[in-house]
């Protein structure tokens, strides 16, 4: 088929003069050919799963396929936490916010007798989860607004760049999943453009998603505070402010992907019940269609959760998956490797 | 220059037999490379301002250069109303609105007898106008909100099918700047990525960004209201409601475009005051910078307005464009064309 389609412009001409040439001009095209025959995905088993993925890629991407979706409407998204890198034993960006708390505190010596803020600095997490969800609001204003966007980006960065996963002793952006990096450079080679539509903080995940997903940050839509522009002695800025602006979960999803995109994908990846309603935008759609869910199945070498867990619940996600016939990908029986090292 | 770098991977090969190879190898790119020398602003008068476009263009696609910018940074914004379409006597966007109340009053009786929609059924202007913002608001919510996205967009679709523009007595995308749609395709030649951040709304700004500006929906940044997610007899949906969202104008353009793209424009052009602090935001990045605003000085081919337009208004952006070195585009002097037809 690669091979047709690199002779074609040659076809008709008869001496072996040109077919010399062709085969000097086709050889890197042949090389190449090669290289894409194998296995794009070699860090999924062998599986239905796999299986489905390819074929929804073939389908699509092929001009004689009754399947057949133009480029430009080969549009994936990917929610981010439990999707393409770990979520537990809490959203990573919570350990962010906490660590962000403890290195305000100097500055906010009434912290010592307030909560939520008491509770971070003596480790007291029953008190923490007292504090419910205002507590948590209160700890996300805290320590995400107060500065400029460019302040919030480097305070990411060195974060990311020094704090260590509790379990794995490892930076967090290396407990992203192998097989999910694969499958979005699949689809990036496959035409789509690949989108992560994340209930966690815009500008906290574009601070790495370019260098480890791939993904440039115009490709990112996220949750987000209200930004506020602002200059200061002649010097334009943008000021991050402890009010919320949008909040991407659940129903937020699809308001999000129509508000930042502006087309409805074709392919939805998610893990919870956070991502129930982009999957159902999703499938709602005409022509072909691909819904996916992580199932998190494997304690041993991440971990095993699904209806009770508190962080990343998949609970109505995985009844309408079974119903629906939407693919549920199970990562003890799915995925050769887990995570990149 | 274009010859050298097709050549080069052919370099040192002596055969006269590779020679001949080659030469019909590169074929194809030397007619490229003929048509890349053509005028790519054919609708520009020579002067400064064609000089400065191409010479920055130039100078940031040039690996050699110390001005060389990566493609992915490569971002340039344009405003919309007064940019890259006409905008009066009034914007487009409010034709559509007073069409669109016209067309739902049978099912709104009360209407006859109340403002500002009194006003609009009987064409009386200064009621109209003595309705002030608070009316504008009601005639906003009441035209643009109450129906699906998918509804709303058929609904923009339909009328800017069938409406014409007043003076012009044209289909409104008729009234697009054909020098503007040259120097989009030649910034995007250049990869760049091209966006549109709009005052106007963006659902209405993407149902024909496409066609006329080859802008994709994802590259539209402009104003919204609310919208919800629905399932509705088990059919997901969005839903429009009659609640500003955010107001992407003025000090709202750069918190847009650090919202949808994440990163800051190298290139800028707008209009009117409206665009002056996204001129800002661009203007104060590090590296090279393009700044740039069309001055509307053609009474006789278009219109002739700045500091005194209620539509459009140009007076600080012009005193600061003035002041700052940026291009301000003289449209009777710089444009020898106006609109495409």
């Amino acid at each position: 088929m690669l091979f047709r389609r690199n002779l074609r412009p040659y076809k008709g001409q008869g001496s072996s003069y040109f077919r010399t040439c062709v085969l000097l001009t086709i050889g890197p095209a042949i090389l190449a050919g090669r290289a894409a025959l194998a296995d794009p995905l070699p860090s999924w088993n062998e599986g239905p799963a796999k299986q489905a993925i390819v074929e929804f890629v073939q389908a699509v991407t092929d001009k004689s396929s009754p399947k057949y979706v133009r480029p430009e409407q080969r549009i994936a998204t990917f929610d981010n936490d439990g999707t393409l890198w770990a979520e537990q034993p809490m959203y990573f960006q919570g350990f962010f916010a906490l660590d962000r708390i403890k290195a305000l505190a100097p500055h906010h010596p009434e912290w010592k007798d307030r909560q939520p803020f008491k509770a971070i600095l003596e480790n007291d997490t029953k008190a923490l989860v007292a504090s419910g969800e205002k507590g948590a609001v209160e700890v996300v204003m805290a320590s995400h607004a107060g500065m400029t966007t460019q302040e919030f980006e480097r305070i990411v960065k060195d974060w990311l760049a020094t704090a260590k996963h509790p379990r794995f002793n490892r930076p967090f952006t290396d407990l992203v999943f192998q097989p999910m990096l694969e499958l979005l450079a699949y689809l990036r080679k496959n035409d789509f453009k690949t989108y992560i539509v994340s209930g966690g903080g815009i500008e906290f995940v574009r601070t790495f998603s370019e260098e480890r997903y791939g993904i440039p940050p115009e490709q990112v839509i996220g949750s987000s505070i209200v930004t506020k522009f602002e200059v200061s002695n002649g010097r334009p800025m943008l000021v991050r402010e402890p009010k919320l602006d949008f909040f991407d979960e659940g129903p937020g999803k699809p308001v999000g992907i129509h508000k930042f995109i502006g087309r409805r994908p074709i392919a939805a990846f998610g893990n919870s019940d956070g991502d129930l309603q982009m999957l159902q935008w999703t499938a709602a759609g005409e022509g072909p269609r691909f819904m996916f869910i992580v199932h998190h199945t494997d304690a041993e070498r991440e971990w095993a959760y699904d209806r009770q867990s508190p962080v990343g619940r998949l609970d109505k996600a995985l009844d309408e998956a079974q119903r629906r016939g939407w693919m549920v990908v199970d990562m003890k029986k799915d995925w050769k490797r887990i995570f990149p090292f």
